[in-house]
């Protein structure tokens, strides 16, 4: 089943919260997460073929202190800013959502984005039919997800790792097609990112 | 059971698009629904006690041509006025709902609308938790439905009436408790509101 | 010289933070401006003839801490509870003022907002042609005023008074045609609000 | 005198509307304007040096009909989408600027934006302590100005040029420092768009 890129909010078993994202291509699969302190961003491989496409380069993570926003597109710096800036987290997803609103290719491929801040997790979601918010219910050992395609609702699964490593390559091997490279992230540890994909530079 | 006030978007059997709302309330029900062209107002019975409330009344109905919103409280006009002007009924809808939030009472009691523009039609509700906004599927002889407590997602009803007359006692009789007064509207005709209560003035 | 309805905020001669509002109108002078704790409600006088006008009546002042927010309708209240909500007074404004839009009437009337939140004052204005927020440098001893109609945009006037009361009479008397009723607000303080205006109940 | 970037709507001396936006740039010099079919997009020269910064390459125009959008950065885009959805100009520039915000680096940099749609024309910017949208009065031979830094209300002034190539030079040539590129839009016309800047590649 090919879902397109998803995000995730949760809990380890354990309890921590955490974020994930994954890309998942079928169209620019030469692409790799490259991650900074407080960033991530997904980029094209060095040697991948030159593209016009304005949707394959951006910023998938942003994190600072107990906020955390995960994101398929440039929404992920204007979600992050509202809240540090005060909005609620709803807030700051509904508004970045409804003005950069679905990516216009032919797909009308939605947004999607997951986020913490504190103890409270939303996940977002725009297509051309539709916007919701959503806060999570987010137990110890599962996770909520949303996709670009098929689904577009948020759904559960569980979650078995504990450390960020661990989580990163779980969430690279959700039974999904297409799997480019995954991302997990640890609220409120020094750290506390990483990244799994196939072994290229 | 008490689902408090909802509106409805749907098609009657033979597919003429309506629209639905029915005022349902435990502390207000010495209200009733006022007809004008175009607009309907919830207001207080006139021997009602006065109260401070200022959520109790509203236009509950804004409508010309083929476009028509009904929704709970003031949102009404804005989500109208923003669809006049050009906007997407997902736009109006989100940004209004966006704006305006909940109602700031003991109850944090969520803003909900219904809308047709055209052949398309949404449900659109604001809670503490979360936004949504979902265009609906509309077949003959069904309607979708978004209430303040309980149903707060779209579900769908089967709806058997054809004349506005009818709709409105039919919405009326929808086995919730507490009903007070109900309100229906086919777009696109002349004259196409009704309103259906216990007769009180 | 007629200029409707205005909002003020400044600072008093000892730089005590403020805002005011007053009440111009030729079509509905029998109004009042009525005070509570934290909230003050522009409503008609017990006589005056009844209208459908839904811009007569609204709460015109929400006030909480250092938190305050004067305006001509019913945005006062969402500008008020975003703020609180931990919205930058900047957002607040801009995104009530966008949604909620100018009054529908025969003049196409300005929404019209002055607030404080700490240290940062703010006017704002949104009109059929566009929308302006703008902070305002406060100096002792004056205040930057706007207008619904002539004086759109921020202008200076220098005020004289240091108590609440007086400031209201001060604002009430400034030369602008067809007074109602005014208000003054001094943040950060108990009992700050004062109302001025004819004798009438 | 340094200015920035600059964007401006105005009618030739004959009167036919146009856009125009001018790339000045202290730190990013080694730039270009890349035109084609209703797009131009500022890049980096092929020999500039790396860099992070993520607000130096962007669409600066999307035009189509009796549409066009000039501005600094990713706003472009979603501005242009929702004038083509149906939005207002006033409200699509509104939502878009407010919901992308100034630029996060180090001088807050605002963002800028130039309208037509149709015969209106609407400047805009946001900055960290305000926003405006601002509907202008385009007389035949002049423009309204709005620039990043400075010159951050409308100014007025008046163009010579008739045809589009020729807009550019003059806009390249207005007496700003650090000029990169320049861009002219002339509305409703087939291959309606020049720029002007250095001979570079």
């Amino acid at each position: 089943m090919y879902i397109g890129r998803f995000v995730l909010a949760g809990r380890t078993p354990s309890g921590r919260p955490f974020l994930g994202y994954r890309v998942s291509s079928r169209s620019f699969p030469n692409r790799r997460i490259v991650l900074e302190a407080g960033t991530a961003a997904v980029l094209p491989l060095k040697d991948a073929p030159p593209t016009d496409n304005p949707y394959i380069s951006y910023n998938c993570l942003r994190s600072e202190g107990d906020i955390a926003v995960v994101a398929n597109g440039s929404h992920t710096d204007p979600i992050f800013e509202k809240v540090c800036s005060g909005y609620p987290l709803r807030d700051a997803l509904a508004l970045s959502l409804l003005a950069l609103d679905y990516e216009h290719d032919s797909l009308n491929t939605p947004r999607i984005a997951a986020a913490w801040s504190g103890e409270v997790a939303l996940l977002g979601i725009v297509t051309d039919q539709g916007l919701l918010v959503q806060q999570i219910c987010a137990q110890p050992g599962h996770a909520s997800l949303i996709a670009t395609y098929g689904l577009t609702r948020p759904s559960e699964i569980s979650v078995g790792s504990e450390n960020v490593t661990d989580l990163a390559a779980e969430i690279y091997s959700l039974p999904y097609s297409h799997p480019v490279a995954a991302l997990a992230v640890l609220l409120g540890t020094e750290g506390g990112a990483a990244v799994a994909g196939p072994v290229r530079s």
